[in-house]
């Protein structure tokens, strides 16, 4: 089976997914004015919403057996526990322990869900898959892509 | 010039505007096992948010001269009046004093983006045009739409 | 709470999900010419498939209480059991045992959908919800909307 | 066959399809100042152009032989007869006679695609379909659609 | 002309194309149990179906005289013959000579389109261009990206 | 604050506008057949037009204090007064000096806003942050991506 693949193939397979959070961009270091100098109505002060959209790619080499780079229904239980029950219709300034000494803008947010996922996959011990990108759209105008670089 | 318009020509335009906004599904007057039972992780303490993405329409007769329903920068001019500075970047339950008694579930959002927009509308005196659809999305997958009935 | 909803209000609420499925036009009592000259690549012999995007519209009137018109769970769990379950992963030539004696075309498909959610919305013995509308998706291209006459 | 529609069965398909153009909001019997007061750049003197999509509703009775409501191929080719060669690639003021005399408008060319359609859909003689709708967006934020009164 | 180009500029040209397929996940040489257990329904026994999407990839450096990097109408004539033609409305499993010994997974299909249109492009003995990537999404969630390593 | 950031971290932030212009394919020191054999109906006289869709990526190290790569109210900033004022309801080919001896392709006006955007961005004197794609679609098929290289 599988012919195709008996040479190595390197594939980057990606899994897209929506959290809706609430948050407010609020340093409480710096003063009223610096925060709305820096964030604007980002920082108005009962916080506001979006439905995140994340998108996660995990690169490796494709499984000559199955032709998958790596089981779905494992993935999907990975992003429902460390994304979903985690972000998922929380506000990310109280509920998230993670974020409890951040500004949770998109790209700390983005470095946040790398560090997670990257942790947690680890634990798979499967040497041929790795964590490629986190791509996290927090409208449907801005987004931040990280490889953890 | 027009001369397509020379009978009366009955269109509907719509209008789609983005606003980002937090919310608590939560009743006050009832328990808080009512309200988990009622909104589920919907009624979770510090909130959460969306995308709201809302598409309005308004019907009438185009105009003979300009070829418009209606002056396009007259319809942004309201919806950024009465749309986009009382919700955007708010949480509903605590910034927008129409719905402090109320639910905000998509729904009492439509309804009330109906009543405001409706009044203003109302206020132009124009006998051609009338609202005729507010069509609310939460997220990708829930929407609401009410025609004022 | 909600006095927006003092009043009665008419609202249309809608729930999107997808589910992807094999088929094959093709009319067993027809000649193959026939079938080709009416469905022309659609009768291959070995079917094809799609990832269907169903938009289904339930209107009534918001519940004072509650701000909602129809309970989301409610909803998403007579979807997952009426339509995921029959339709998702199947082919609907030789799965779907309501199928059994049609040309699966997007119309009959939609007229099947409005005919199971209609009979098990009766179900719930509630005199304000009514289904409004099936809009069944084929691709980004073709769509069929049925609203029960 | 097709046992769903031994009761008749009215359905609205729709064909989405889309066209590139250039056009120029201009009135050449009022003064260059009427024009930039009513359409703003939109006036500019080059022209400048859209990715038009255009969403056609067909209505009618399902056939009870093939499960269709009205052949799609034969739809596809009417659409690109009558608007894919009128108004694809082309220039809106200077290249499509029938709107030679007016301001090409989202409103003033959804009523012209309707007449167009209206009379073609008329020369089948089929009593079983009729032109229900022309949804057409100018940009992901704009639309106009018409019913035809 | 097209001074912009008397520096050599690599660029990366797009193009999407969406082709409707049947598949069913299953290894013949595995067992009906193993095959559920990696393949879940997506192996159940009639198969079900995709609109796949395929974003294809082409880098190289702008003709200077043209100002294109490739003739599109000769891009869309080799999607056409190699990927439409060979997988619309088919059945992966059985109407595909080149997946006859495949399990039908994105990134088997991925890999496959790779290997068709790398060496048709090669045909075309143009050195200034070459296939960069193949972006193939199974559903809205579920894509795989292939660069050829 | 910001303890995820302690290490640095680079990012790539993006940002999507949209511009409506008008332009023509047509090399003026070829002949009218060498245009029509190039460029097609895309060569039509009086030129088409579209909704290009931009897309920009800056790419560098997420800022210990504000989690912001960049301010996004400078970005919006520099976004429209570069791009939307330039190319904004224009026509490319008569609106836009520096186009004046281009052919305005995809890829030419993909390389022109890298141009224009890098040196832009430099003028910041900001070590931080860099240009790193230019994504320019002009429908929702033909996409092209520039890196400066």
């Amino acid at each position: 089976m599988n012919d195709l693949l008996q040479k190595p193939r390197t594939v980057y397979v990606s899994r897209t997914i929506e959290f809706n959070a609430a948050h407010r961009l609020f340093n409480p270091s710096a003063t009223e004015e610096e925060n709305v100098a820096t964030y604007g109505k980002c920082s108005n002060h009962n916080g506001h919403g979006h439905n995140y959209r994340l998108n996660i790619t995990i690169r490796g080499i494709v499984d000559h057996k199955s032709g998958f780079l790596f089981d779905l229904k494992e993935l999907k239980n990975i992003l429902k526990e460390e994304i979903m029950e985690r972000f998922d219709h929380k506000h990310l300034n109280h509920d998230v322990p993670e974020l409890r000494d951040c500004v949770p803008t998109t790209e700390v947010l983005a470095v946040l869900i790398w560090d997670i996922l990257e942790e947690r996959l680890r634990t798979l011990n499967n040497p041929e898959i790795a964590l490629h990108e986190v791509h996290l759209h927090e409208t449907g105008k801005n987004a931040v892509r990280y490889f953890g670089e």
